[in-house]
């Protein structure tokens, strides 16, 4: 029964080694890096045009296989001035969210796979360790960068590597008001390391900024004049040797006092020990390359403040870089984004979850909205402008986004918290200290469940049946499609519902054009019979209904009968569905877009044990594995979750 | 099979509704005040008394029945304050952590009852509102408070509550140091509300602090003349009739300006746009008292910090607070700490972890150990002693404390991460994302796994098993007694082993005295078989194993042949043992000091259902439910899992 046995931790994809050479008159340079050592030869006048190269790349190589757009083309000098100063691999490069790092991957041996990038079997759209030494760590998941770097920069200390190994950290101004992004500030200075954190500002996230630190950064640059001083201050000393390691400690309290003096500037990094620089116009190459080498050698944590803009060397991404963070198919030469025809196409779930919220905030005032930096791509944009006294970005901290969502549930307010599977693993503890242990009655709008496609393996929503199921009073719920979304939107917020719930449903978009139907609310806990038959019970959570109906079309064609039942809820489960096909002694067959531990099939199975029921079971779900990026469909088949797979496993069964 | 069906998402334990009038002699005010109405009727030159009361009572009543001690003693004027300013339950007060509520659980009725704290049935060691209207949320993971008392005062703005309900935030400057307690502050002036937050320092975490942000707050004392004269500044321009919420960002910016001038202070609240006032005297009543009446009613988010001295008022906890925080039973009039006679008693489990990881750094210099802010707590103070170079205390700040470790691992370093099975839950997705998917050889100490006993709900290493199970290419692991965790910490730190490496076991001391035995490395997913049987087969993990052993003795002695495995390994779990009861058909019983849902009897059912065995399972588990305080033995009972609950279920799946 069991579909596959896992032989590595990571589900392997049929390799794409195919390789485009870059073309030697509009690439005169970068078509001959190979490597950043090859980028070292060059002499420092010359980088400029690699820098324009680059851009003209990703311009070019974006249009035609969308990825992450702006931000990659506002750290294009930041990249080329990190590997020009830093002997990487062996010096450590910690990208903070790889939205940033596709000039990296060009310069580190991946241009002419680039082509592939994000494809089944290709690049992965991130940093990836997996993929190449010089991508030192994960970056999927944003603020990590500090306490990872850390980390290396702690370990080169103890083991006294020779040379000196140094150890950068890039992030961006919104990664750096996540928690753990001030964890790790909080503990830079205290252990020996000589990390430097490069502050790559660009005053945005994926849309905007929020949180007092951001206005804090912003203000910063307003203050330029004393860092300015102080930066000149410091190269003086440092040429006529008057700086050494010994009277660091006074050249920074002098620093400090000048400071007051001359800006009044209070410096958050600094009251943390950190020694601050900055802000610099992070476009202007040859300045970063001359502040690197003077700092390179410093000891103790630093933090360079870079001043970016998202989008750089391209209008119309600096026009509208919130648009332009991942912009799909464009026309590169004047920056029109190519839609699909508009016509009666099924919306996103993403938006029929915005919308009906906003229709169901009309109706109730104790509706408010949360988001985690994520306006645009959960919808709940939709509300932020609707009603944005109800609605609030509390920007990248998914933690605080749960417990002050408890905090509000617990005084009277029915808050929905959209957050990505894979994002909402960060507030796990909040969900359940937070607002399961008291019962509060949060709506947890799980966007992105189940496998997301090109993002690959950190953001598949692999994990939040698993990590849900087990937490006491929690109602866990999925539909079938767009209609059945607002059904247990409608759900969730009426008046008498009690307790935490989750309602999941993925990435892109439904399969209803006309989705706005008049919502009800379900019943709780039961499910739906969508098929009657009598040799194979077919039980299925969320939108992946739809792959097994056509498994179930098929099987049913050969004369076998699938009931197939739509659960609905894993939690709690229909009782009533599991006691009829317990009694019947009919093979289950389970199908979910989630893993396979600790879902709908391991609810199943955990239930039939506990009422003495010994019905046959195959589970489908998401092996024990991580699951590259590729299409949805490609990722379904390779899992072993398609209709055919679903197919095979009726067939198999029923034998 | 199943053991019991949730009726509560709480284990409902038997009330211990016991009452113990207060001596009126000693308490004469105390034993009056029956809510904090009454409180508030006193004149307030009466509070100091009501203050000696509450610690006398406190010293008194923790001598005989354990609980903590040193935080409570020192936030008792902050206490009586609070209650007496505001109107509380109206008024909220959000305390961080409950070990400073004691106090506070004496004004609000509780006095009577409090002989029952930590008692089964009784009252819980910390704010829980599902025992009174004046505890308003959870408190048992630090770092909460902001974002929570955020919730309510944005609730508090939307509702237009008249009159203006307060809210207050009361967070130690251990806890505030936690990236989520950031997260609160960084969105705190991001909206309407007036949330009131008091940092409570008292330059304490449990253990010590660590930090930058703890070194700058002790820096902020040094510069009291400024804060003093800005503090009687505004309160000139308020009698004067000067200040209102018109000119109040006037009147901040002429603060700031004033602060530059005279303190050149540096303060990172209002960087994050929160008014500070302080640093005063925590124990200074009358003037706390002062201050919280001015600043009660302004607008918008403020901090007010109060410095207090842990232990107050008890001379022997003044002096060794760390000791004091929860020292068990001790005499009141000398505090002379009672302890067990020393003899040769088993070690506690945490100390065998302690002296084991101090032996095996000894051999692997690539060892390094890390704590969030539990050294003591985890016995890694016995590597930070030993090894301080390569020993990290990084406080409360579980996220960075594992991702750290991950960046350690990237650069060949060994990091063994010490945090308490319910803590690291704040961990789950750096475990995920920073460490599992590209399969880094951190080992996770997880101290406190299963029912932890009198800190009660928020306390219990339920979850463990299932949040860790479902992460692909986690080794997971649980001793049966101290040897085996010596030899599951040797295995897991050997040369060859690969990967993320789990080892739980719980609270307290184990059985065997001489435990110093020698350390083998153990054969990874092997699990070991105790006693022969054909009726039934009996497969735990971890030190549960004893009370299954009783259990399994007793089945034998009335003919019942008990086939005892120690599976050892959750994961990858003992196929070959698998394989050979499923052939048998055998009965099985499960057991765990775990969630049910998604532990050992999880894996066992989905293992067997993979494999089309379909032996009768019996799982024993925690059931689906929060647990609350109580002697683990109680509790073990109340939850059906001691041997009693095994023994039945043995004989009834036998049957």
């Amino acid at each position: 029964m069991e579909n596959k046995k896992p032989q590595s931790i990571i589900l392997t994809a049929p390799a794409d080694e195919s390789v485009q050479s870059l073309d030697e008159v509009r690439y005169p340079l970068l078509s001959h890096i190979d490597s950043p050592s090859d980028l070292r030869q060059l002499p420092q006048d010359r980088l400029p045009e690699v820098c324009s190269e680059i851009r003209d790349f990703l311009i070019n190589a974006l249009s035609k296989n969308p990825g992450h757009f702006a931000s990659s083309m506002g750290s294009v000098e930041l990249t080329v001035a990190l590997h020009y100063v830093f002997n990487t691999p062996y010096d450590r490069i910690v990208w903070d969210v790889g939205h940033q790092a596709y000039g990296h991957k060009l310069l580190t041996g991946r241009a002419k796979r680039f082509h592939t990038n994000r494809r089944l079997g290709g690049l992965s759209g991130f940093p990836n360790p997996n993929e190449s030494e010089y991508d030192t760590f994960a970056a999927g998941h944003a603020s990590n960068s500090i306490s990872a770097a850390l980390g290396m920069s702690v370990a080169a200390a103890l083991n006294h590597d020779e040379p000196r190994r140094h150890v950068v950290a890039v992030i961006g101004d919104a990664s750096i008001s996540g928690g753990l992004a001030f964890e790790g500030l909080n503990n830079a200075a205290n252990s020996a390391n000589n990390l430097l954190i490069i502050l790559n500002d660009n005053d945005m996230s994926i849309d905007r900024n929020v949180g007092s630190l951001n206005s804090y950064l912003a203000h910063l640059t307003t203050s330029k004049s004393y860092n300015n001083l102080r930066y000149r201050t410091y190269r003086f000393m440092k040429k006529a040797h008057l700086f050494n390691d010994k009277n660091r400690g006074r050249v920074l309290r002098f620093n400090n006092s000048l400071k007051s003096l001359i800006s009044r500037e209070q410096n958050i990094f600094e009251g943390l020990n950190i020694r601050y620089f900055g802000p610099f116009d992070g476009h202007d190459l040859p300045r970063i390359i001359r502040i690197l080498n003077d700092i390179k050698e410093m000891s103790g944590p630093r933090i360079l403040h870079l001043r970016t803009v998202k989008g750089r060397g391209y209008r119309p991404a600096e026009l509208d870089p919130a648009h332009w963070h991942a912009p799909g198919l464009f026309n590169p030469d004047n920056g029109e984004l190519i839609k699909a025809a508009p016509g009666d196409k099924p919306a996103k779930y993403q938006d029929v979850f915005g919308e009906t919220l906003v229709e169901l905030a009309k109706e109730n005032e104790n509706i408010v909205g949360i988001t985690a930096a994520m306006p645009s791509g959960t919808s709940m944009s939709k509300m932020l402008e609707a009603m944005p006294d109800r609605t609030f970005d509390v920007g990248i901290s998914e933690g605080h986004a749960v417990t002050f969502a408890g905090g509000l549930a617990k005084d009277g307010k029915r808050p929905v918290v959209a957050i990505y599977s894979s994002f909402l693993q960060r507030a796990y503890d909040h969900i359940i200290h937070d607002v399961a242990l008291h019962s509060l009655p949060v709506v947890f709008a799980i966007d992105r469940a189940g496998i997301v496609g090109e993002d690959g393996a950190t953001h598949h929503g692999a994990f939040d049946l698993s990590y849900l199921s087990h937490i006491p009073g929690m109602t866990i719920a999925s539909p079938r499609n767009e209609i059945y979304l607002r059904h247990l939107m409608k759900t969730a917020l009426s008046e008498g519902t009690t307790g935490p719930w989750a309602i999941r449903y993925p990435r892109g978009n439904g399969k209803i054009v006309h989705w706005q139907q008049p919502m009800n609310a379900l019943p709780i806990g039961k499910g739906e019979q969508l098929t009657e038959g009598k040799d194979v019970a077919l039980l299925t959570i969320g939108p992946i209904a739809s792959e097994a109906s056509k498994a179930a079309e098929k099987a049913r064609a050969e004369g076998i009968g699938v009931a197939h039942y739509d659960m609905i809820f894993l939690k709690p489960i229909d009782e009533d569905i599991l006691t009829r096909i317990g009694e019947s002694g009919m093979p289950i067959v389970t199908v979910e877009d989630a893993a396979r531990r600790g879902g709908l099939g391991t609810a199943v199975i955990e239930w039939l044990s506990d009422h003495d029921y010994s019905n046959r079971v195959s589970r489908i779900g998401i092996p024990d594995q991580f699951v590259p990026q590729g299409t949805v469909d490609q990722l379904h088949h390779l899992a072993g979750m398609d209709s055919d797979a679903i197919y095979n496993a009726i067939k198999t069964i029923v034998k």
